[in-house]
């Protein structure tokens, strides 16, 4: 076995990390700006800790007791294994961490962006970039290490030599490591988005609205809020998020992975001992990240150049398309060299080349995703303009038009979508739906790189307008900030699709698990019907407390900021101090507490589905989710980047119907409305979408083993058919879930099956049982007269 | 066979237009107020027959094209005849006349409802809901007279001594009626919903909100296209709606009930010849009507009453819930002496007394879903309250109260519904789901008089307010009004909850007659779950394009209307007369031309997914697109409706944090625009997901016989499963998905079974094949050696 690609995985994680370490400390060099810059960039990071600190101590309790639940599960099981629940706070703590690094470096780059932009908008960028490359490199580093170091380990106690069935318990228990890692991203994400929407809200509705002063003006008591909210939303939650969707992507390829075979069934053939569709995506992983770091050589402009959003924007799609390219070219050559020329999963075959086919199937998906997210919400685009266009009209038009925006902007998605699905399947089965998705996410490193550059520009704006810099220093923040709202828009695209792929790997993988001999998910029978409607209320519900959780903590900062405006004297005359801290903790309060209902939801309703209704609906149930989440998660993330762009187009003016209109007009006011209604759709339950519907299948996942025990029979029973067909001949082969006839009766084999494995006769799912006048021969094994009586006397008659 | 029971269906249905027209020349008889009420109530009639007239022309068209590609494809299938395109053809029609006898007395009612408030309260009840109940019953009269009549003819051509083939083929034909009916209804909502919305919107945005003139004022040039809107939106399209609706769960219980046997697949005994369970729905349809005209007499208040909304509600729901425990004590009986004790459905045998109690969770599950909806749009409950509270922020807060609550609302009626199917499939099977939602529309004709009487009253107040009459006359109208807004929204849950069920019946139907040998619809297929994805997006275009059309011809309205206040002079000082037929023109041409494609989508998608990916993917499309259409739909409606009434509450002043809050006040304010939003979610898209998952079941039901011949094959195709077993023994009987071994090569029995129907040797499903020894005994005959050989050729070697 050719083990070095396999301690090359972990490897390639820990030159991630170095390059984030390295690269940290030359942020953390960069001059910080004057006393001023420093307190309130010091105010940021303090509050941003502090929410961090209060949120870990609640996420705590809740990995401490999972994790007992997991392991005790485990020991129930001889398909797991206790150590589940070690796997499952590894991925908790490095997905925190993920969030930590993230939130630490944005914390320092973002007053460091505003001193950088002294000198020019290109060292501004290569500060905030900076900032985002760590962030972006440190998340994967941090995933490739976790996932590759872990599958070393477990293999080397449960499977030296890569036999199956040990290989299968090393991948249940890494499936911990997923849960764990996209659990914390939930609440991350949740509870980080209700954070900054919360504070972004109630900072403007009082502040823009009411008492007509700038945005991030130091004399808003919630202005502090609103920029520690970038902090714990947009860069904390986020890191753990892409943390998580990196990992589940990973993990169901290899999931699927661990099942595939030889042509006929036979153990894979290769020079990594049969393991090699479980390698591949962790290689591929691994390399992402050194041509992330590659990539991220491309994201320069000139010292000479202008203040314009292009050069900006071109020299991040550089960096991003050119470590895609990159990516595509290296997944090439690592197939060729990796896999054998053909393989077999579940019973389909699919060739090496097939495999590359789906690679190109999901960048050409991600790809696509990323133009028409861009389309969607981008200025000077159709729908953008068609909004502005009904601001005209008032309030409610603006909101129509977006509402219909966001509608709309599901059509080409989804058949982008359907059509990978279709196509990747084509390519290579199962298993080319899942390395689709694995080869999209492959770049992850730089897709964060450039996602979390916005808020730390965005947060550089807001320092530099509260230490009441010149309003050059603001123009080139504001440049930053623009582009980094349209990447942020299209990374959005991104991660709906490959979410909505890794759920369909993760999927597949749970229907393997859980029904190992009955491998359909029946629409056509009423409980899996019902559960199929019952999962697409999910992202309903779940976004409906996300937004309100918004609307609510808005409403309270809001009338803490009337409250000082009117306490406080000399507030609005700048000579009294607001108290920043109270907004901090109304913000911090309000998510904390609102992140858990959604959570709860999340993890506790596929276990209520699958326990109580069995596997196949709890398929029905997570196929309804996914639909309705990723639907759910377009629509809303494009409504909202389609109006917050509908709003910013105002800032330079817009014509409509021939006449100007610039901020504070009526059309403005009315896609200011807009706006703020698309702050909770956009940041806080739109992309909650991903990990709600990757969240679900993994707890269906890491249950499908004890479903499997338990309703064992129950999936095996066949559905009822009408035409019959007898044969008689020296050989007939049926499947278990035929019906037999003997001597006249018509009798299910399923209990013979059933105590054939029990004693030990036959193991897993591939089983060839024959009985010819009286003697079974199982999997080539002849039994003798007597013990074959015994097991025919298990054929069941038939109801 | 016991025909007076077919006879006594259409004579029903006539006893039910014998009503209408009685009640209709009472309603003409009434006093009809002062010339100037007179004069207004011409331009709103005038109008509304315009309107009509010119979405007719263009309807006229699509039936006549789809007749004639419907009789083209009939006669290329030996399951269905030309003449559907006749039964096609009739069932537009009825579904037109449907909408025209209710906005014919919609028209006459809503002026002398005016003039009877002059008298009292009572007596304005009266006439409003005589106008109504002539609508309901006009509207059930004629789909059981359509349906009813429409059977005896074709079963007397077909089937006259009720064989299952030619009943097959009856229904078939019969399907075409339903699918005119439904396709009309689509077109009629969504155009109808358009105008109303738009009239109404434009026509409250200038008026209401910039000229500060009061509602229905008559200087606002589109108050009577807002008026003419309440009729050909509200009566004419609901009415068209509704009739769709009713004929399409009649028929889906009747397609299922066709395939209802006995116990052992034999024909069904019992005193109509085996077709009990086709007459069933339609006897049942039929006494509601019966009973429904019984309900209208408890619809009654005393001279005496007050102006209360109480008093007005009371003696509504007296005449609901009195009709509904007639018809659920009615079913009891007409069950029992109709259907015998035990049938067979697919392979699943139920009884008379499940049958019964899947009526009883029908009628559960629509008084619950009716109860639910009532209290997330009530006014003075918690939800309605929220947004009141989440005015005082302004109108983006109302705005995310608003989509919260909508969102939150689909999580107990979807409960409720999973329940329902659950529950009434486990009552009686695919039966009992069908038979359910025949029992929630048995009192369409009461329900629907319910719903009409709203915009009737809603009408009398704009006319009085035009008219100029003392403002007591238009307090009266306007508790007629705030008590159907109520009973409209209840409606609307009880209208999607059985719009549900339908198309779950019709799916299954669909099911039945597209893959008689593989009745499974597997989303772990690539290409099914794809469809999945594809279906579930078709209602968010849907809403997409139905919401964008009313916000942009609610613009067109708004800037026609300020130039008329511009250029008229004196029409602000009530001496220029506004151009009221502008504004008509307007509505009337927005919503024809928006309403097209729209509907095109509806009907095309399922045709396209059909013939390209077959009738297993066109199954996962459906599912998909009912999931998404009935979340999407209560969405919309109940979050409509809660911001309707948050606005309405302001009417009499909330209290907002100890505050008190009027007309005119800043919360207010975003009140009118959570108001105007849900505009068109309730009116115009939501209700529309009722007629699309419907009329996307039935299209894909119409297609469905082409579907079975062209993918016969194919969808007998077995999955690859992986457990085998092979028994040898006298007698082995396999299922034909099941491969056989002959001479140690494993083979697919497909082929052979063909060729012996093909021969005429077998038919249809009930197949009993057995082959010993090389000797094929086929249902009992046995073939000679030399026969068999030929047939035991065609066993096909397996890939």
């Amino acid at each position: 076995m050719n083990n070095l690609f396999f301690y090359a995985v972990p490897a390639m994680g820990v030159v991630g990390l170095l390059y984030t370490l390295l690269k940290f400390s030359w942020v953390s060099k960069q001059p910080a700006g004057n006393d001023r810059m420093k307190e309130i960039s010091t105010y940021i990071a303090e509050g941003a800790m502090a929410f961090l600190k209060a949120e870990w101590k609640i996420l705590g309790y809740f990995v401490v007791i999972v994790a007992l639940l997991l392991g005790f599960m485990a020991t129930k099981n001889e398909g797991s294994h206790w150590s589940i629940a070690i796997s499952f706070i590894i991925g908790a703590v490095f997905s925190a961490t993920a969030g930590y690094i993230g939130m630490k470096v944005a914390t320092k780059a973002n007053v460091r962006t505003a001193e950088a932009a002294k000198t020019s908008l290109a060292k501004a960028l290569n500060v905030s970039f900076t900032g985002g490359a760590v962030m972006g490199l440190g998340v994967s580093g941090l995933a490739v290490l976790g996932l590759g170091g872990l599958f070393l380990i477990l293999k080397h106690f449960f499977s030296p030599d890569g036999d199956a069935s040990g290989m299968l318990r090393t991948i249940e228990v890494l499936t911990g490591f997923s849960l764990g890692a996209e659990s914390i991203a939930l609440f991350a994400r949740v509870g980080g988005g209700i954070y900054t929407k919360a504070a972004d809200v109630g900072a403007d509705l009082v502040g823009k609205v009411e008492a007509g002063i700038p945005e991030d003006d130091p004399r808003n008591p919630a202005t502090i809020a609103d920029n520690v909210g970038d902090n714990v939303g947009d860069v904390a939650g986020m890191g753990a998020d892409l943390f998580g969707s990196y990992v589940a992507t990973v993990l169901a390829t290899m999931v699927l992975g661990q099942e595939v075979t030889g042509a006929d069934g036979s153990r894979l053939v290769d020079q990594f001992g049969g393991l090699s569709p479980i390698l591949l995506p962790m290689v591929i992983a691994g390399v992402g990240i050194l041509l992330s770091i590659v990539g991220t050589f491309f994201v320069r402009i000139s010292e000479s150049a202008g203040i314009s959003t292009q050069a900006v924007q071109k020299a991040l799609n550089m960096g991003n398309w050119g470590s895609m390219i990159l990516t595509a070219v290296a997944c090439f050559f690592l197939v060729h060299h990796i896999l054998p020329a053909s393989m077999t999963l579940r019973g389909a075959e699919f060739t090496r080349n097939g495999v590359i086919g789906a690679i190109a199937v999901g960048l050409v998906v991600g790809a696509l995703m990323s133009i028409i997210t861009e389309y969607y919400t981008a200025m000077g685009k159709r729908p953008v303009l068609s909004i502005i266009r009904q601001s005209a009209t008032g309030h409610a038009t603006n909101i129509i038009g977006g509402l219909a925006i966001g509608m709309e902007s599901t059509f080409l998605p989804i058949l982008v979508l359907a059509g990978g699905i279709y196509g990747s399947f084509a390519c290579a089965g199962l298993y080319g739906v899942a390395i689709a998705a694995a080869g999209m996410m492959a770049t992850t490193g730089m897709q964060l790189a450039i996602d979390a550059f916005g808020p730390i520009a965005d947060n550089a704006g807001g320092i530099a307008e509260m230490s009441e810099l010149p309003p050059d220093i603001r123009e080139k923040t504001d440049v930053l900030d623009a582009v980094g709202n349209t990447t942020a828009a299209s990374g959005k695209g991104f991660a709906i699709a490959s979410a909505a792929l890794t759920s369909l790997a993760l999927f597949a993988a749970f229907v393997g698990v859980a029904m190992p001999s009955n491998q359909h998910i029946d629409i056509y029978k009423a409980d899996v019907l019902a559960a199929l409607f019952v999962g697409g209320m999910i992202p309903f519900i779940f976004s409906s407390l996300a937004i309100r959780a918004v609307g609510e903590a808005a409403m309270a900062m809001v009338e803490e900021v009337r409250r000082q405006f009117r306490t406080i004297p000399g507030i609005m005359e700048g000579t009294g101090k607001p108290e920043y801290d109270k907004c901090v903790a109304i913000s911090t309060e309000a998510s904390l507490k609102k992140m858990m209902l959604p959570g709860a939801i999340t993890i506790i309703s596929p276990l209520l589905i699958g326990f109580i209704l069995g596997p196949e609906a709890l398929g029905g149930f997570l196929a309804g989710a996914t639909v309705s989440g990723v639907l759910m998660g377009i629509f809303q993330n494009n409504a909202g980047g389609a109006w917050d762009n509908a709003k910013k187009s105002f800032e330079k003016g817009v014509e409509i119907n021939g006449e100007m209109y610039y901020k504070k007009s009526e059309p403005h006011k009315a896609s200011v409305t807009g706006d703020t209604v698309g702050d909770p759709f956009k940041d806080t339950s739109g992309p909650s979408m991903n990990i709600l519907i990757k969240l679900m299948s993994i707890v269906s996942l890491v249950i499908a083993p004890s479903l499997a025990l338990m309703h064992k029979t129950e999936a095996s029973v066949p559905a009822t058919k009408k035409i019959e067909v007898s044969i008689v001949n020296k050989e007939t082969v049926a499947d278990s879930n035929t019906t037999v006839t003997v001597n006249a009766e018509t009798k299910s084999p399923n209990a013979l099956i059933e105590a054939l494995k029990k004693d030990g006769l036959a193991t897993g799912n591939d089983i060839k049982l024959n009985i010819n006048n009286g003697i079974i021969t199982i999997n080539g094994k002849i039994l003798s007269a007597e013990e074959s009586k015994k097991y025919i006397q298990l054929l069941s008659t038939k109801k």
